[in-house]
């Protein structure tokens, strides 16, 4: 730290990305990343981009946010495309909370959200999950904070039904819920259906799982034209040219081939569930998901030792250190490929530790 | 703005970005971004990395850095790499100011530093430029307030010499000055030659302008590297992943064929010649330009009265609205043939005033 670091972030812990090694190859199930390329039109899109990158990216990402809401059958007013889906919650934490209106999310999710009310100074409540992980709704009802849920929840998997979500907005007519649904397209409900009836909802979802775009930094928020709006305000006093020509070119692509998309979710909750059913033969726990990950951990081995005889054999999988959870790995759903050398190198660790 | 936005916010005045007009075809001369395509290296590595989107860019953008370190001759812990310049302003002015380190840059400058000042709450002092548009480098030396100054300066184009910014770099010790050189490679010196000797001095530059890469997104800052760890600090509480990957592979392959926008720029310097020589024959009033812009007044028809009529004839220039720049335009340089319409029209534009 400098002598010149402003009081006001020189206490921040920032956030951890998963490990990027370059020391050998992986079996990289560590980031849930698709296995899955991005479309043909996706990578031709952006080669025809790239000849244009001397003019300025448009702002308003008009053509894609267009598209965008023919799609999900939305005003266009109502849609904020942003440099992954990380810079419209920090643009929603910014902009509907602070020391008037704290938040509340629970204690065990994606990491990210105390990193960004600790850059704003906002206080926030950890609300426990229950023992079983999963997120008690009633516990947000009428808690008169702003909301942020991922739903489903990372990293455990587990989803909240629409009417649980819908309970908690109806609600918190006074707040914001912020419901974070990066993970939305393997097997949950999205909230977005009840954006026409409650002004105080924000969905956020991403193009980096469902849509194999980690790499291009494409992430949205749809709401209340009034929220989007405010949002822009931020934006504008940020980054205008937030996504650049490249992303938005790769965007409009992949709309244009919802279908291949979709095939790619459906062999993912196929994969998922055959990875599921093999890791509980060999006695792991997991709960019940909801997204292209899986949370298990073994009466036989503890998370930590995994997760390294793992990375050994070549394949990366994230441990988190939280007390809660310190005995769980949270593994990628890949190819049926990926699946079963998992599971086979799971096997062998497990024989040898006997 | 809805009811929930939070009082932090909701008095900001967003930076307007240039317009970008969906009406017709313009000659466009508005947003200073360069007439010259990327290089074929460019394009190519954009369209191989394309196909590896589904994989989250590195955090630590190594590969670009490291080629950055040796053509800038700095240490790889020296240089953060951001979603263009805008963004390492923006985690500069967090970094470095608040209200015990208030901001002073000058009152006629780029807009984004008064909306960066207002967003994060720093006071700030607007220090008038001289009559001749100029910077007072006196006016800065120790002033013991965090300085930021846009080398070469903007709108004007004017410059300070290498021993104006050191001068106010060593007389600030216990500040940092932000020497932003957007504009630096048309023709100013770089303060990056400084940055051994001075642990407070940052300096930012983009590849927007002399690396025909506006649309791509790519800026970065160079300093001592307690400050590139404050502002890494910043970044990794903010969107780690904030270069996508084909971002990070363009910016590689332009490093590859630096030769190639050395010469666009000496060619953009040469138009610019031209059309100050040509505009001066008309009556124009310009300051000296060592960027790739021209900000130019004529006694005979007024700021606003030239821009609407370039608009009318498809021309578009930037005008601004400030009392004291009012009376100018400022005109990107284009190519020969885009300065020669440009001049055609204006003469036009003038006769019919007669």
């Amino acid at each position: 730290m400098s002598r010149f670091f402003s009081l006001a972030y020189s206490k921040l812990t920032p956030y951890t990305p998963g490990e990027q090694p370059r020391d050998m190859q992986y079996i990289k199930l560590n980031t849930n990343e698709s296995p899955f390329p991005p479309s043909p039109a996706v990578t031709a899109a952006v080669a025809e981009e790239a000849s244009r990158l001397q003019l300025y990216s448009d702002p308003e990402c008009a053509v894609l946010t267009e598209k965008m809401a023919e799609l999900y059958g939305v005003d266009e007013d109502q849609i904020l495309m942003t440099n992954g889906s990380d810079e419209i919650l920090n643009f929603a934490f910014m902009a509907f909370s602070d020391a008037a209106r704290p938040l509340a999310f629970p204690d065990i999710t994606y990491g990210f959200y105390s990193v960004f009310a600790e850059l704003h100074h906002i206080p926030y409540t950890l609300i426990p999950l229950r023992d079983d992980l999963s997120i008690f709704a009633d516990d947000y009802v009428g808690i008169n904070k702003t909301v942020v849920i991922a739903n489903p929840n990372a990293p455990t998997g587990l989803c909240l039904s629409l009417d649980e979500i819908e309970r908690i907005v109806a609600s918190n007519p006074d707040n914001v819920v912020i419901v974070d649904e990066a993970y939305v397209d393997f097997g949950a409900e999205s909230a977005i259906s009840l954006i026409p009836r409650y002004e105080n909802l924000l969905v956020t979802q991403t193009f980096s799982k469902s849509r194999s775009m980690a790499g291009a930094r494409l992430g949205f928020g749809i709401g209340n034209k009034k929220l989007i709006a405010d949002l822009n305000t931020l934006k504008y006093s940020t980054n205008p040219y937030n996504v650049n020509r490249m992303t938005a070119a790769a965007g409009v692509a992949a709309l244009s081939e919802n279908g291949y998309y979709m095939t790619n979710c459906k062999t993912i909750c196929e994969n998922r569930a055959y990875a599921m059913a093999e890791l509980k033969k060999l006695g792991f726990e997991m709960p019940a998901s909801k997204t292209n990950f899986i949370f298990a951990r073994s009466p036989k081995i503890s998370g930590e030792a995994l997760y390294r005889a793992l990375k050994e054999r070549g394949i990366l999988v994230r441990h988190f250190t939280a007390e809660r959870i310190c005995e769980y790995n949270r593994i990628t759903v890949g190819t049926l490929e990926q699946m079963q050398a998992l599971i086979k190198t799971v096997k062998e660790i497990l024989e040898e530790q006997v």
